[in-house]
């Protein structure tokens, strides 16, 4: 509180009727005590403070978006390690914001997480520099953080886009096309360099055509399915660059009379029925490193941040295995 | 802090030397300031200073299960109106376990939230009666709160079963298996007590033999599948009480040799394109619903709590009509 005195530029007791929220204080200088509060990491003092008493550990995990399906096991997962931990889990969602993702991040600092699981939304981190000095143990999860270092767990979305769009080729396909999420996002920027490298391996040329990178809202991803099944040299074969396009995607592909073959990125839930070849990744295995990495830091680990990338498993059921036709 | 310090037996310069973290307090008087802080519902006071201080509003979620891809939507939905009324929304997950369930709500209000919205695990949601009677607006959705009186938002799960039975029945069926959820959980109660009524209504007697409630893990249905077609009388149709029952068994009747129908309560995706017929009950609007109670509440409505039933729809798509066999 000396700290927050000094540099607000008033005495102990104003910071002090601040804190406690006791009137007598002018706007301009409850403003400036804030400020000062905000700069020296005062919360997180706060937290220690909480900890000490004995209240419920807690740790934060910032997801994209709460309704899709990946997100789900690996929540499970984060849960699980947190619970082993004597820790509560406490989520919310960017809903793929970068604004919305700080906002949500430090309502969570402030509301005295010990920790912070992060799927980022955004490409600039710095805004959490303050709070992983204050001692908020940091981890990303399934996309790199921006202009921090920081530890992160992540799928090898190359390897897994490359060796799928290797499996197609291998089934004869020369005319694939990839549709992706939007060019944002790192994963699937990831994936569509796997899918132009596994493209070059067999020295087959890229028509732009064949490429669609966008939202996943079932409209746009309807749309690029067709793009590419149409016109004059349309595509044998489709990689499609998450769950949320396989889903639409074969929708699309069962009302189309040529047969088309398709491998996507991530399983699904009932994928084994309809016979969809997937590239796997294990989400619950993702959210289980990041949470024990996270665990770790807690517990005094300090060695220096690192990524760490999954392997993704091919995993044939039918759909991947279709032959070009037309 | 004049009524903590009155109620605690302290002098005031205790009770400041408790809030701040400060020394020389023994452990027995910190014990006595804290009951009397929580028994005095001061962190709702604490969460008003922060309100007028102009920091970000935000609303609880506990959910029961963050993988069960029903929550998904419903969270989103809470997620939207809680952004529409400039509100984070922070979850959290009890795992179906009822002190699990408190142990985070409590930790919520400690944290802060203005409001909760709970998919209750628990039967005796009394522990929350300090923390609405110091403003903290509560919303139960899903599942009816236990010994307490508050708003709640479900689907006519007694309805829809009703309707999804009674289907099977107007197709030929007679020996019809209900599959369910564990029977301390409302919703597969309600979903029984709707089979057993369109049972009656056909006169047709049940069978204890065709009905099997449970864990929703993936053996125990698998298990309970197999018994219900197994036997001498085995059963031509299945009513699965939820999405997570669904998903097992048409997995099962996929290998099985003779054809079986097949209603479940809930949608699921890719349903469309494996045709099981379902009683779609709509996750987002229960979670819309739920939201915008809150917010009334937030904003000064004062009225009766009430409990708001939505409908279901039962959508064809060939498993729910294929005729008897055997």
């Amino acid at each position: 509180m000396k700290d927050v005195a000094a540099r607000a530029g008033v005495g102990l007791k104003t910071v002090s009727r601040v804190v406690n929220g006791e009137p007598g204080v002018t706007p301009d200088t409850e403003r400036r005590v804030q400020e000062a509060i905000e700069s020296l990491g005062f919360r997180r003092n706060d937290s220690a403070r909480v900890l000490r008493k004995g209240r419920t550990a807690s740790i934060g995990l910032v997801l994209e978006d709460l309704a899709d399906p990946f997100y789900g096991p690996l929540s499970r997962a984060v849960e699980e390690v947190a619970r082993a931990h004597g820790a509560l889990l406490i989520n919310g969602s960017s809903a793929e914001d970068p604004e919305r993702e700080q906002e949500l991040a430090l309502a969570l600092c402030a509301r005295r997480v010990d920790g912070l699981i992060v799927i980022p939304a955004g490409h600039d981190h710095r805004y959490l520099e303050p709070e992983i000095k204050a001692g908020v143990a940091t981890v990303f999860v399934d996309r790199p953080p921006g202009r921090i270092d920081a530890d992160v767990v992540l799928s090898d979305s190359f390897g897994g886009a490359r060796a799928g769009v290797a499996h197609l080729i291998a089934h004869g396909h020369r005319r694939v096309a990839f549709i992706g999420d939007q060019p944002r996002i790192h994963t699937a920027v990831e994936r569509l360099r796997g899918y132009r490298a596994a493209m070059a391996d067999a020295g087959l040329e890229v028509d732009d055509a064949w490429v669609a990178l966008g939202p996943t809202a079932p409209e746009r991803v309807q749309e690029a399915v067709r793009g590419v099944l149409s016109g004059p040299e349309p595509v044998t074969a489709i990689f499609a660059g998450n769950n949320r396009v396989t889903v639409t995607a074969v929708r699309v592909l069962a009302g189309h009379d040529r047969r088309v073959a398709l491998v996507g990125f991530d399983d699904i839930e009932l994928a084994d029925l309809l016979g969809i070849t997937v590239i796997a990744q294990d989400a619950a295995t993702l959210g289980r490193t990041a949470a024990e990495r996270l665990f770790r830091r807690l517990d005094g680990a300090n060695d220096e941040p690192a990524q760490v990338a999954l392997e993704t498993v091919l995993i044939p059921r039918g759909s991947g295995e279709i032959p070009p036709s037309g």
